[in-house]
């Protein structure tokens, strides 16, 4: 490759080798298996809403694949981290470890409980949590009281964190586990893009008390709005369910609600596509791994950038697929997000970090230099399963 | 009839007169129209999620059948009531306005904007907000201060009031817009049950600063779970698409996000059971009104309890037909439900009154006697629109 080439020619080059010609989406859905036959079923039932046979089906089939005890399924992926945020007894004012490198929903939950997130940093090798870096910030920074941990700074309580698994990569549970258990926070796992993804042999989201999914239209796989709250403790799933359907008493015709509870229940059209949509997941898993050998192959020959994988001991669902550019390249993202999708090969950046907005400018932060950097850094390709073949 | 037959048995006999013999729901959606056509082509777009044609246009339609000027679409009618209340400037610790009798997602919304619902009275004509009572209530209870209403009790800014409309039947709006107006307190009107009713040949929703719908599956259409805000005001119209979008600032590819924003969207799924489904609300409203004068005939020989008609210069959805029984019979209503639950014939009473739920036993409430009158004496019986012809 001629040094003279551009990081954008490079990289558009890169992808077109895989994808072909654009036009090319960032993520579609893929719908081969039984979506329309499920949806239909679910319309002659008349039964849409929030009762049905499919929103239990899938409640058992995410169970099944995730191998957690329980799964609750509700409206979206934010819904379920707001439910399990109250059930790990988050109050207002509390504090809330949240990685600044992350889609706004983690944050934006954290606020829904009146709670402040308290923004901290991220590693290379995952783009989750650096439970190195966050431990000796803790240690500075915290103070145990009567088995809380307390911020020193402001005196609040940080009740729990919040690691999310980036783009499908698994964050380094081990370390964050073993966080959690010694400054008594409580873990939950925003696993809203790694269904399929799994740490150390286990499904990511079923390690904290509480995990959570997403099946949003970009997700790997869809129910057009949705999410699910996963557990292995029976009271809290119990609780989860509660709090998602108002908080109704069961009864056979009284309207009685013992809590301020919400209306977060998927609907049963949207379980019959996550049901069709679930018994494809292998396969589309396959072929995302074979998009990210073709991507890693292509970008080889690339200099100044590389493809993001797994870490070690990991199975990523490479969800979206992820180039980094070397440091020094940095300045050159927004030239290749143009050529890109100038290209009609959709890319985009990462998010803009949590503690760069304007609604959480007063949270705390410990030094986010490596999201920082990877903020810079960090570009989506093309990554939809039916990639997996090249077009033309 | 005889007047040795008891209440129970009397309204077991209209109400089989009526439908036949069960069992029948007490509320089913009927799919007659394009709804799998739509479903289909949803599928076939890919476009399933929060983008999609069938969102944009099931907001034109609604705003079309409403003469509102604006609509947008939500994942139900408690996400419509929060975000209304925020736009109307609802703050933590402020008083909302809430009748004592509604369904709890009413007063839920209130609480999720950390303010504090404060229960009224009803009146029997209309099941709703009693205006007259009302005024008399805050002339004593409150103070102007700047131009705000305050609670003399608490010293808190009632800032809203949300009235409801009972089983589909207008409220009083016209006593309640000058109640509102000279108390300084802003109007907004839960609508979730009456798509298609009338006050004065005007759709309700659309008299307040913002207006809400509900599309859950019990509800005269279904989206599965949808819901929607009203609005003739271009500014709040945007900030609610705004914030029900996780307030995200457009950008080609850059997330950058102004406030704490909500997942709110209707996914295009779900918009596009809508779509096909507010095509058929026409002909749904004949065969509810068909169903009313039948239960209309069949109840004219029954002693000691009355159909709930729509109150004058209105024009009821007839969303949910209401029993109502005599003063001296309400302790009857669990022989009445239990006899019809029994013969298959689905009925259920009103709601627990918000006052007498757990989370607000604390909030304010004014004398509540015929809200717990009402509450004594409601049941609800067999609905569908399936059922204006006699079924065998």
């Amino acid at each position: 490759m001629n040094n003279a080439v551009s990081i954008a020619d490079q990289i558009v080059g890169a992808i077109s080798t895989v994808v072909g010609v654009g036009p090319v989406a960032l993520h579609e859905p893929t719908f081969t298996g039984n979506e329309w036959k499920y949806l239909k079923e679910c319309l002659d039932s008349t039964f849409v809403s929030s009762v049905g046979e499919f929103v239990d089906r899938f409640e058992r089939d995410l169970a099944g694949y995730t191998s957690s005890k329980y799964a609750i399924a509700v409206v979206n992926g934010t819904a379920a981290l707001h439910i399990s945020l109250l059930l790990a007894g988050v109050k207002p004012l509390d504090e809330v470890l949240v990685p600044a490198l992350t889609f706004v929903a983690t944050a934006n939950a954290v606020a829904y409980c009146g709670a402040m997130p308290h923004f901290v940093d991220s590693e290379t090798a995952t783009l989750g949590v650096d439970a190195a870096k966050l431990r000796e910030y803790l240690s500075a920074a915290t103070q145990q009281r009567s088995e809380l941990c307390v911020n020193r700074a402001t005196g609040q309580t940080i009740r729990a964190m919040i690691p999310m698994h980036t783009y499908g990569h698994p964050v380094d549970l081990d370390g964050l586990l073993d966080v959690a258990r010694d400054f008594n926070i409580v873990l939950i796992e925003d696993a809203a893009e790694s269904l399929g993804s799994f740490y150390h042999g286990q499904h990511t989201g079923t390690f904290g008390l509480l995990g959570t999914l997403s099946f949003n239209g970009n997700k790997t796989i869809t129910t057009g709005g949705g999410g699910a709250i996963l557990t292995n403790d029976a009271a809290l799933a119990k609780r989860a369910k509660h709090l998602t359907t108002t908080a109704r008493v069961p009864h056979e015709w009284e309207f009685r609600h013992d809590e301020v509870g919400y209306n977060y229940r998927m609907p049963n059209l949207n379980a019959a596509l996550g049901c069709a949509q679930i018994e494809q997941l292998p396969t589309l898993l396959t072929r995302k791994r074979e998009l990210f050998a073709r991507y890693s192959a292509a970008f080889a020959g690339v200099k100044g950038a590389r493809l993001m994988r797994e870490p070690a001991d990991c199975q990523s669902n490479y969800w979206l697929q992820t180039v980094l550019l070397d440091e020094e390249l940095g300045d050159e993202r927004e030239a290749v997000l143009k050529a890109t999708n100038t290209a009609g090969l959709a890319t985009r950046p990462t998010w803009t970090l949590m503690s760069d907005l304007l609604p959480f400018a007063q949270s705390p932060k410990m030094d986010l230099s490596c999201a920082q950097s990877l903020a810079r850094r960090i570009i989506n390709i093309p990554s939809s399963p039916n990639l997996s073949e090249a077009r033309q």
